[in-house]
């Protein structure tokens, strides 16, 4: 039987994240595949597997800032390097684990346009407002929701989960034992879906 | 007016670099375009540039040992990990520098299919030389002319050609003034070179 999930860990602070947000439904779409979106803290994975931010080295900082602008250009979407970068994802990342499952990938979308496209600051909660009211939510009850200590349990939990199962950046995607790293291995993830590759 | 010429900057201690290796040739012939193979020293890249193999991060390593299995097999090509690694590629890369323009791919080839599909050690003098007898040319005249302090220094030209570009791993590939790093790419460097990304 073929895989029809793909599970996304996905935190609003990677470029690579938000390129492959802009795309994930289509992809799953044309093999009938669904989408769980799974936020967690990138920078905890760093901590755990000694992994650094890619930019930290000075050659490979300059090349992934090309590169990132070649791949939104590939996809056809806004691309938009921002000002405050790194940012403080926690608020937007707790706020994706106060929602229901299937306002999950809504909200992903939406935050991450906000801070790769409109250059707005994520980690201010005014900006969360704004951008939750933009989706016709209630955004005091859900930034109060936010602060439950449920919900920052449920982000912890998904950190720890995407850690014991290797993940050491961001975006990881598992297709049943196949795990991937990177809006490049769509590719293989594809021939995956297709049966191409078991 | 498009650009008809890949710039593939390789070093045979490389596994991404060898799955690229049987991949670039085809890819170019689709769209017209020549491969022109500059050998260099990965390692010389790596200290210039202060990053390090992948493989340093336990998880990272982990990861990309079930990567480029996948990858293989999404080829079609066998790859199987050497026992020695990382190889000495010095001797293997000075022999590429020693060779005419025209055979430089074919040795590219025949030397990663050796080290990395049958497990044989490139370090060693012995090896390289049936490798250049498998296929017909003069092991001993290649073998002394790749000790040539011209030869020599044709790589070290490379390698700080391929540093002074911005080159921080391998693969590293130039079209025109794009750089794309990795086999990962080859998405990207079809849209350009069929004309779709400028």
């Amino acid at each position: 039987m073929r895989e029809r999930t793909i599970e996304f860990f996905w935190d609003s602070a990677s470029p690579y994240t938000y390129l492959a947000a802009t795309q994930i439904e289509t992809l799953a779409a044309r093999h009938g595949a669904a989408v769980v979106w799974k936020p967690f803290l990138l920078g905890k994975a760093f901590e755990a597997t000694g992994n650094r931010p890619p930019a930290t080295i000075p050659a490979k900082g300059k090349y992934l800032f090309q590169d990132l602008q070649l791949w939104a250009r590939y996809y056809g979407v806004p691309l938009r390097f921002p000002s405050v970068f790194p940012v403080a994802s926690l608020t937007s990342l707790r706020i994706a684990c106060a929602l229901p499952d299937a306002d999950v990938g809504v909200w992903a979308r939406a935050v991450m346009t906000a801070y790769w496209t409109r250059d707005q600051d994520i980690g201010q909660p005014e900006v969360l407002k704004n951008v939750i009211g933009e989706l016709g939510w209630d955004a005091d009850a859900l930034l109060a929701r936010a602060q439950d200590p449920a919900v920052k349990d449920k982000l912890r939990a998904n950190t720890d989960e995407a850690i014991a199962r290797g993940v050491f950046g961001a975006p990881t995607f598992f297709i049943g034992h196949h795990m991937f790293w990177g809006n490049d291995r769509f590719v293989l993830m594809e021939a995956v879906l297709a049966g191409r590759l078991g």
